[in-house]
């Protein structure tokens, strides 16, 4: 089947759960990355825009998956919904840290729901450039609402939930203590607070400590985020959590706040393209023999790497522009 | 004063401080990064590979400072010693996580020790590619022991300190809570283990839980890595860590596993700063006017960011070639 077929198919909101396959097909087109990708990414660049992109994100076990969970089913019903479900990457093995996420089953054969889970790792020791690509994907298949759920514990995870449209940060009852060293830059990129399990001890010592954060200022614009309390595992405040992140969307767009997001994103995403495809040149030519020769003089010290990565540069381009 | 002055002035081991300052130089020159930090990287070249780097980390709060500054005091002995103190930097505000590191001020004043926090945050919004260089640098230098001290919560953290000659995992009693998610790569890395404030309560329970990890065989090489008990703040099994660390020096130099990690380190190396000769390219040309235009129509969604990047690459290579 060609791309601009499964892009129809996956466009198609079919009953038959055959556009979910083509958009999985289309997905693992966009995590192999190279020309099929670009090609991928030109194809749909047209139907792009119109998704609302909601960041969830907190630390290990801080529920943001049951709550994720009962939010599609208050979602569900304006629009679409994709969640992409961010795991961080074991930087030896390779692997996902989390494993497989064996939760939001009550949503698999909901038709209107897509859920899937990536890993933040990509290739050549480099961090994934597919979630921002992957999120455009989803966008021009239709989806009005992609929820991006990322454990907020490294640099890479709370960029990719902080360039979202709305922002929630999950945090706990007693929070202090686990997030102690992302706690300003959670600060930073929280739209909507939300104090889940708020049924355990703290609750309100805990809402009282971020409520004094905000009071110092950190973020400086019309919107103050809301503090939500939350039970997610029998969907007390869930219906507030929804309500806010619509007002906010309200808020975003009112003001001219939503396009500064979105211009923001796009110039981060035409830098990472620009990335991707020096790597892909890099990935494509780091075999050719003459750069092999260049590499094993640099291991041999024979060659400084300085010297070595100017003459590969230049072998690269002319052996990328021989092929294309 | 000239790159080799400067060089030669840092390697003197001068007694007035005058060769610290030196050092300082350089080291800014290889943060600015671009052609000065090229040029001093082939100059110094020829004069690296006689340092040992060992990395520790370990969590917020474990002792890794306190633990690194008694650790100086035994190793000043054998050899002019370099710590550099690698902070997380925060993704927003672009700041150190951490903040000023007002620790190991007893060493200060000692012409045989060095000490230099760095950021990991490069510009281009990527992390940086320094740290490498400054090991080189400092190696250059003539410093026999480098002990890089990071963070353990990031990938890019752990990544710095696993690439050391001799890996150094600084826990504490009770450590299962507070590492969790990076529990499997910690153990993957570990050369040697410290439980630190080993006076508090736990300590033998979390002896048992490494010793149980390690016997699951995650490592699988000749080398079984010690477990030792430290009480930083007095000085308790410094000796003990520092006479490991000798041992696992021995035993990485009487097989192949030194060679082998430092080639793998210089293959990293290269890539590296491959990519940074790339974005250094990007940089260079990113506000030239064809590249602003391409830019501007990408941002109208007039072009599609994998069009613009292809065509801000045909761009910038040619630019760049004129400007070489």
């Amino acid at each position: 089947m060609s791309i601009s077929e499964l892009i129809d198919l996956a466009s198609s909101n079919d009953k038959n759960a055959k556009s979910k396959v083509a958009l999985a097909k289309l997905i693992s087109i966009v995590e192999r990355g190279g020309e099929g990708a670009r090609q991928l990414g030109r194809a749909i660049f047209a139907k792009t825009g119109n998704a609302y992109v909601v960041g969830i994100t907190g630390s290990p076990g801080s529920g943001k998956s049951t709550l994720t969970d009962k939010l599609i089913t208050s979602a569900r019903v304006d629009s679409r919904v994709c969640v992409l479900a961010i795991d961080p990457t074991s930087p030896f093995s390779g692997g996902a840290i989390l494993g497989d996420r064996v939760r939001m089953n009550d949503h698999v054969d909901d038709d209107r729901v897509y859920i899937r889970s990536m890993a933040t790792r990509g290739h050549l020791g480099g961090l994934s450039y597919s979630v921002p690509e992957v999120i455009r994907l989803v966008d021009a298949a239709g989806f009005g609402l992609i929820i991006v759920e990322t454990v907020g514990v490294g640099q890479v995870e709370v960029e990719i939930a902080g360039a979202a449209d709305t922002t929630v940060v999950v945090v706990n009852p007693g929070w202090g203590d686990s997030v102690q060293a992302n706690k300003a830059g959670l600060m930073e990129i929280a739209d909507i607070f939300v104090i889940n399990k708020a049924d355990r001890p703290n609750a309100k010592e805990t809402m009282r400590d971020i409520q004094s954060m905000l009071d110092l200022g950190i973020r400086n614009d019309a919107w103050r985020p809301p503090i939500i309390n939350t039970i997610a595992t029998n969907g007390d405040g869930i219906d507030e959590l929804y309500k806010s992140i619509c007002q906010h969307g309200d808020f975003v767009r009112s003001t001219n706040e939503l396009v500064e997001r979105r211009n923001k994103r796009d110039k981060e995403d035409l830098i990472r393209v620009l990335k991707r495809s020096l790597e892909d040149i890099i990935s494509q030519g780091w075999e050719d023999p003459s750069i092999a020769q260049l590499k094993k003089r640099c291991l041999d010290h024979e060659l400084d790497p300085y010297s070595a990565s100017e003459q590969i540069i230049k072998q690269l381009f002319s052996v990328s522009e021989r092929k294309t």
